[in-house]
């Protein structure tokens, strides 16, 4: 059916009919690509495990905080965020990571499991104004696209940095 | 008495006297620094705190190893180490540090203490052929001068990684 249809389209129509279909989904493409990830979307901290290691601590299930964040976490810093450690403000560029892992015991033994998310703070003064100039984000597991945090949750996570507004809104510091 | 001993001297054997005493100081200085410091020491591993985070550990009271390496421990790598991790043999010139904690608990919430020491493998085929090709350390607390492994010492981190042979006798990998 299909095809006797196609046979009853000429020749120059049938092309007009294949570049709009390829123009339709293109722009549908786009589309969905823009709705997946708006323009202050925090990007995949992409080859943070080669960046500095700024500090490490474990959360135990006797912590309040086990719910949220049990497990071991790192916190890793790009060299502009390294900077930020050093002057107390964080220049636009600066990324820090919270990196949470599951952990397993063997024999006394605690090692690193399973990468539980990777939370991730961008420095855009102009771009996240609204939030202290720091975008955040949080990706599932080893995931780099799939993003845990609404538009609540990342108020959420400003809230709770709110207080460290002395320190540019940073709780960590650099263990030398 | 000195003063007029030294009157006693004519100039250019007095210039004979200072000459020599300058060179025995030199001597003595250059040969307590052999004493302190054998061509083969291991340096320490200065700006370790920028190197790649390779992976961590915690060693807790129930291990049996609680007591030689006790506490939270990290494993950093420099970058020829990091070739060594993917090629799976480590050329000349690879460093890696295994950095040791005291940790702190508090309400479930396990941080990192005092720096107890800093281990170090230094990877030099010629200079170290007798245990692997790999020079070993161990630096107490923050010092950068205090070594703690005499011969014996070294031999014994040497017989503990030699298991390790087919990974260039290197326990850890990196945690990607």
């Amino acid at each position: 059916m299909a095809i006797n249809a196609g046979r009853l389209i000429s020749l120059p129509k049938r092309r007009r009919v294949v570049a709009l279909a390829v123009a339709a989904a293109c722009i549908a493409t786009w589309s969905l690509s823009l709705w997946a990830k708006p323009d202050d979307a925090v990007p995949y901290p992409e080859g943070y495990r080669m960046w500095t290691h700024v500090r490490t601590a474990l959360i135990g299930p006797q912590s309040p905080a086990f719910e949220s964040f049990g497990g071991l976490h790192h916190i890793y810093a790009n060299d502009k965020a390294m900077e930020g450690y050093r002057a107390g403000r964080f220049p636009d560029g600066s990324v820090l990571v919270f990196e949470l892992l599951e952990t397993r015991e063997n024999a006394g033994v605690t090692t690193e499991g399973q990468r539980k998310r990777v939370g991730v703070m961008v420095k855009e003064s102009k771009l996240y104004a609204e939030t202290g100039g720091w975008g955040f984000e949080s990706f599932l597991g080893d995931s780099r696209t799939v993003r845990r945090l609404n538009a609540e949750g990342r108020i959420a996570c400003f809230k709770c940095h709110e207080p460290q507004k002395d320190r540019d809104f940073v709780f960590s510091e650099f263990r030398k």
